[in-house]
C-alpha cells in the first residue's frame, strides 16, 4: 500500500527544491567535517521518528544525498511514505561514507520533516472527518516553490488538493463576480472560455449569492466563512445541485462540526502554510 | 527605524524565490481572471493585518506584482518591515490594473504571510527573555530554498541569526568529534583549517565534555538538551570562558527559565520549521 | 478589442524563451553588426505584414530588444495581437539604435511568426465553423518549451484551450481504463481523487465504450477518430448529457463536416505542432 | 551507418530542452495515471510510423523517460535517426512501469515528431536536387530555443546548416553594406575585424551589386530573391569565383529549377519554420 | 571612439555572470555593511586606476550595483572601455546608497580587473606587433563561464578573436587528420558538410604537412611550433595561398621575432588564461 | 594522503560551471570533429603534465566527460589533487569513444590548468614561509561564479582560506568604521548583531587605530599595506590579544620578510586574481 506514494513522489521538483537547498546550506564546503572527519571515513546512521508520525517524503530524503554525489551510500529503508509511525520506530539504516552524510544530514531532515509535518498534520485532521461525507482538501496557501511536494504531502496525508495554482480551475470570488457582472454573466463567460476540462466554482458569503451561483449552473460552491447554520441552510438549499466547499475559519477544533453539516469539502490552507515539522532524527551510530 | 529592515531584505534570494513561486501559480495564466475580468479594468485594494503581528517581507509583496509586469501600480505605503501591528491596521493602499492585483494576490501573501509569521513567533519569544542576558537565535532548520529570507525574519523579529549554512560557522557535533579522535583534537583541527573569520564551537551533552571544551579553548560551547539545573552549572564552571547556547527541547514555556540559567544564546528551530502563518488579507475595494 | 489579448500576453514565460532564443543566435556577438554598423548609429524600421494574418505575440517582439538592453527605442505601435492583418499593413514603426535593432531582429522575429502563424491557421479553421455550436480546441501536441505561448496564440486565433497539462484535467484514454478496470471504475477513481476542481473525460471509440462512459456519470467524452456517421450516433444517443469532443483525424477539409455531427468540441493537434510561420518583414529604412 | 547520428546528437541541448517541456507538461502530476494507474504496475509499448517519415531525435524521445526517473525501462530499438521508415513500420519496443511510460509519452513524442517532421520534409526537398551540384541549406528561422536540435534534424536530413548564428558566420546585408559605406568597405572591415575562421558572405539583389560583391573578394554571396534568369546571369558572371547562395521565396516547387541555374546553395526557411510534424504513434499492449 | 567598445559589451552574459558572482559573493548578506552603516546613509566614491591600463567591462562594473537594487546612485563617467588610462586617472565618480555601494565593491572590480587585466596585457603584445603584419588573436583556453566577456576585453586590447568554440571555426588537428584518413580527406570532408560560412583551417607540425595542406585548398592552416626558421620557409612556400596562424610556445618575448617571419596571425593563450588582474581601487570619500 | 582532497572537491559547483562551459565551447556542436572522426570510433589518451605543478581540478576533469555523456570510457588515474608532479608525470590514461575525447577536451583542461595553477602558485608561495608562524591566506578576488573551486584550489596549495563571502565573516574597513562612529562602536554593533560564530576582524593602517581595535577587543586585526618595520611594531604591541592579518601589496619577493615580522596571516589576493594556468596535455594516442 505506502508504495503506491513513492511511485507518485514528484522527483522533478524535488531535484530542483534540494538542489537550491544543498547550495544555500552547503555552499563553498562543510568546513566542520572537512576539519574532523577524515576523507573515507564510512558510518552507519539510522533514521527514527521521535514523535508518532505519517511519513512523507523519503524518495526526497535518499535524494539529498545522491545528489551530493555520495554514490556508494546502501540504504535499508523499513519503511515508506504514507507510514504511520509511532515514536521511536526505525525508518531506515543507511552505511556510507561518513563525509556525505554528515553534510546531507541537515538538508534531507529539513524536507523529510516539513512533508511529513503536513501529512500528518492532514491525516489527524482527517480522522475528524471519519464517518461524514466531507473531504477535506488543501489550497494555494503553500510554500513558495514547494506547491508539489507539499501538495504531495497532503495527498499522503489522505486529504484530496484543490486546483494547484490559477491556471487549473475556475474559482469565481467577489472581485471577479463583480468585474463579470454578476454570477450569471461570470459563470458563463468562464463555461464559454475556460478550457472545458476545469469545472467552475462560485465563492459566496451569503445564502441568496448560493441560489444566484446554483441558477448560474456553477459546478461548485465555495460556502466563504458561513456559520453553522447557514451552513445547514445552504446544504438543503442546494440538494445536490452542486459541490458544496466549506472555507475560511477552519480549524481542527470546528472540523467536523462543519463537516456534519452535510458540505462535500472543507478546504484549509492550515495544512500547508501553518503545520509544523515533525521530529525525526538521523543517528549516527557510535 | 523600521527602514532599517527594508534596506537589507535580501532582494535577490526573493526575485528568485518569488519568479518560482509565481511559475508554479500562474503557470500557463489565471483562467478566472482572465474570463471574468476586462484587459484594463482597474481596482484599488488594501492590505490589512488580521490579528496583531510583527510585518517582514513587505518589499517582497510589492516586488511579487513588478515581476509579474504591473509597473503603473502607485503605492502607498503606511507600515513597514518591523513593525509591531494590531489586528485591523492598515498596512498599505494600491491602485492599478486589476487583473494584475487579482493574479498577484496569492504569491505575494504567501511570501508575506510566512515571513510575518516568522517575525511574529520570533518577536513574542524575545519579549520572554526581555530582562535576561540571554539572546534568542535561529538554526539551520528552514525551508529549502528561503533560507536567506526566512533568517531575514528571523532578525526582523529581534533575534540574532546563527550560523547560514555548514560553511560559515565551525560547529563540532558527537560525530565529529569522535572522527576527530576526542574535543581537543578536532578544535585544534579546526583552528588551523578553518577560516579564520570563524569561531570554533563544540557541542557537548554532559559537564565533563564541557570541561574538554573549555580546555580545548572553544570559542562556542552548544549545550545539548541540558536540564535547567545542569545548564546552571555549565554556566558557573564557564565562568565566561566561552559564549554558552543552550539548544535543544526549547519551547516557549521553557525559554525564560532556560534564559535565567545564565546561558548566553538560545537556539529554537521552531522559528523557522514550525512558526504559523500570520493572518494578512488582501481586500479589493467595491 | 484588440487590446485585450496584450493584457493576457504571458510575459514570464516568454521572458525564458527570449532569453534562451537570444543566447542561442546572438551568443558571442553579432560579429556582422560590429563590424560595419557604428557604434551609436541610429536608424529607422518598420515591421509590416507580407500575407494576410492575425497577429500574436507583438508584446515578445518589443521585449525581444528590451532583453537586449536597447532601452531607447521609440516605438509607434499600429496594431495589436488579435487583429486580423492584410498584406501590406504596417505593424509598428521603431526608431533607435541600429546595431540593437538588427542584431534582435531574427529572434524578434521567430517568435511572432511562430505565433502569428498559429493564430492565423486557428483563425481560418474557426471560420469554418462559424454557425455550428462546435468550438475548436487544442491539445497538448506543443512545441517543447513555448506551450504557454502557443496556447495563447490559440486563443488569439479564436479557439479554445483543452488542458493545459496533465495536471488539470482528467482524461481517461484506453490504458488508463484498462488498468483500472473499465470506465466505471477509472471514472469512480477519478471523481474521488482528482481535485474537484477538474472535471472527467472519458475517451472511447466505439458507441458502446460511450455508452459505458456516460453510465460512469463522465463530464465529457473524446470520442477517437470515429467516422461521420458514427458522430452523429453518438450526439444523439448523448442527448446532452456530455460534452462531446471529436478528435483524431481531423484536417481543414473534415472540420465543417465534423463540426455538423452536433458535437461540441472538435480537437486538432496540427493547430501547434503543424501551424507554418507567417511571413512578416522587418525592414530597415534607407 | 544510422549509428552516425545518435553519436552527434546534441544531449546537452535536449536535456534542457527536455526537463522544460516535462515541468510543463507534468507539472504538479499527471493526475489521471495517478488515479487510474497502480503504482508498479507494468506495461509493454511500441513506437510506430504512422506515415512514411525519415526519424530524427530517437535518442531524445529515450532520454525524456530517463528524466522522468524510470531507471528500470528495457528498451529494444528496431531503428535510429537518419533511417527511412515506411508507415507501420515499428521503431522501437519498450517494457516498464506503467505510470511512467504513460506520463512521458506526449513530450517524448512532441520532440521526435517535431525533429523527424523536419528530417522528413528536407530529405524530400533534398531528392529534388539530385543530380545538381546545388546543396539545400538552413536558415536562422529556427524555434526559440531549438536551434540544436532543429539544425541537427536538418542534417539528419541530407541538407547542410547554414551558420548557427550571429557569431559564427558573417552575412553582411544591406543595412550593414549602407552602414559601412558600400559593399567593398563592409567586405574589407569585417576581413579585418571578423574572426579569421570566418568567410564573409554578401548579399545581393542585382547583378551590379553582385559585381561589386565579386570585386570586393567576397567569399560566398546570397543572391535574394532572384527569379531564374538572373541567377543564370549571376552564375555566369561569378565563374567560381564565389560561392553563390540562392534565397527567398524559395518553395518545394521552385527547388529544382533554382538548382538547376548552378547556384552553390539554396537556402530555405520553411524547413524549420514551417515543417509539419509526422505522425508517430507510441501504443500500449492490451 | 572609446564608445564603440560599450555598444558591444556583452550585456547578456555580463548579467549572468554578474547574478552568480553576487550570490556567492553576497548570499545571505554582507553582514558588516549590515552591522555597521545605518541604512539610509549615502555616501561618494571614485574609481581610480593603480597603474597603467587599458579600460575593459566598465559597463558590467555599473551593472553590478543595478543588479543589487541600487536604482539611485548617480554615476560620472570620466573614461570608457578601450581608452588607456595611466595610474592615478578616476574613472569615475558615483554617489548613492552608502550600503549598495560598499556591497558590490568586491564583485563589481573582480570583473573590471580581470577584464581590463586581458585588454591591458593585449594592448601590450600588441604593440609588440607594430610595423609588422601580423595580428594578434585569442584561443579558446577562456574562463569557464566567462568566454564572451573575456574575447570581449581580448577585442578591446586590440587583438582579433580566434573562433568562439567548436561551433564557429573548423580547425583539423593531429587526431583529426588521422581519424579521417589524411589532411586531403580530412579538408574535403569539412568542404562538404560543414556550414559554408566557416573556413576551413588545418594544424601542421612539418613542412611536408603544410604542402598537403596547401594541395588540399586549406583556407588557413596553424604552425604548431615551429622554430623561426622553418616559419619563414613556411611563409615563402605558402605564398599567400592560405592564411598562416603561428601557435605554440608564443611568449611576449618571442612575439616580435614571430611575427616577423611574415605570418599573418599569431595566437596565444596566455591572454585569457594568464593574464593578471590589473589594479584599480574604488575609494569612498571620508 | 592526496585522496583527502577529491574527497572535498566542490562538485556541485563544478557541474554548474562545467555545464556553462560546455554550452559555450561546444555549443551546436564540435563541426570539425564531426566532420573528420567517424561516429563510434574509440581512442587512447593521456594527460600530460608539462611542467612541474601542484595537481587541483582533477574530479572535474573527469567530469567534463561524464556530462558529454560518455559514460563508457574507462579511467586509469595516475595521480590526484595535491600531488606535486615533474614536467612529464603522466596523470591519466583513459580510453573510449574518440569524439567525446576529442570535444570535451578544451573544456576539461581550462578548469584543471586554472586550478592547478593557483594550486601551483599558492604551494610555492607557502614554502617561502616555511620556519615562519605565519599562515598564507586567500582574498574575496576571485573570478566570477568560481569561487568554490578556487579557494579549493588554494587550500590543495597548502594555503588556508579567508572568509567565503560577505556572509561568513565580519571585517570592518575604515568605510564601515567611520560609518559606525569609530572603532569601538563598530566592534561593538558587530559583536551583537552577527551572528555568533563569526569572528570580528577590523582594517587598520595606523598603530593608533591598530591599539583602538584591540582596546575594542577584536578578534583580528588587519593590517593594511604596513611596512615592515610597522609590522613588527604591531606584533609587539599586540602580544597575542588578536590574530594579525598582513594584507596589501604583498609579493612573492616579500612574503618571507612579512611573514618574519611574527604577523599570524598574509593574505594574497594575487593567488586567484593572477595566477596563470600551468600546462597540462592531453595526449591522442597515435
Amino acid at each position: 500500500m505506502s508504495a503506491d506514494w513513492a511511485a507518485e513522489f514528484p522527483l522533478l521538483a524535488a531535484d530542483r527544491v534540494l538542489r537550491a537547498a544543498l547550495e544555500e546550506d552547503v555552499g563553498t564546503g562543510d568546513v566542520t567535517t572537512l576539519c574532523s572527519v577524515p576523507a573515507g571515513a564510512r558510518t552507519r546512521a539510522c533514521l527514527v521518528a521521535k514523535e508518532p508520525l505519517r511519513l512523507a517524503g523519503l524518495p526526497g530524503f535518499v535524494r539529498t544525498f545522491e545528489l551530493l554525489g555520495a554514490g556508494d551510500l546502501s540504504w535499508d529503508l523499513h519503511a515508506a511514505d504514507g507510514d504511520d509511525l509511532a515514536a521511536g520506530i526505525r525508518v531506515l539504516d543507511v552505511e556510507g561514507d561518513a563525509r556525505r552524510l554528515l553534510t546531507g544530514e541537515r538538508t534531507a531532515l529539513n524536507l523529510l520533516q516539513r512533508l511529513s509535518g503536513i501529512a500528518t498534520m492532514t491525516a489527524r485532521w482527517c480522522r475528524h472527518l471519519e464517518g461524514t461525507a466531507a473531504q477535506l482538501v488543501d489550497t494555494r496557501k503553500t510554500t513558495p516553490g514547494l506547491r508539489a511536494l507539499e501538495k504531495y504531502a497532503v495527498r499522503v496525508g489522505g486529504a484530496r488538493n484543490h486546483r494547484t495554482g490559477l491556471f487549473d480551475g475556475v474559482l469565481l470570488k467577489e472581485n471577479h463576480l463583480r468585474a463579470a457582472g454578476g454570477i450569471g454573466p461570470a459563470v458563463a463567460a468562464a463555461r464559454a472560455r475556460a478550457p472545458h476540462t476545469l469545472r467552475v466554482e462560485v465563492e459566496v458569503t451569503t445564502l441568496a449569492e448560493l441560489d444566484e451561483a446554483l441558477a448560474s449552473g456553477a459546478d461548485a460552491v465555495l460556502l466563504d466563512n458561513m456559520d453553522l447554520a447557514t451552513l445547514v441552510k445552504a446544504v438543503t438549499r442546494t440538494g445536490g445541485r452542486a459541490l458544496l466547499e466549506a472555507s475560511g475559519g477552519v480549524t481542527e477544533e470546528r472540523l467536523r462540526t462543519i463537516a456534519e453539516t452535510g458540505v462535500d469539502l472543507v478546504s484549509a490552507g492550515a495544512l500547508t502554510h501553518s503545520a509544523r515539522a515533525v521530529d525525526l532524527s538521523f543517528l549516527f551510530e557510535v
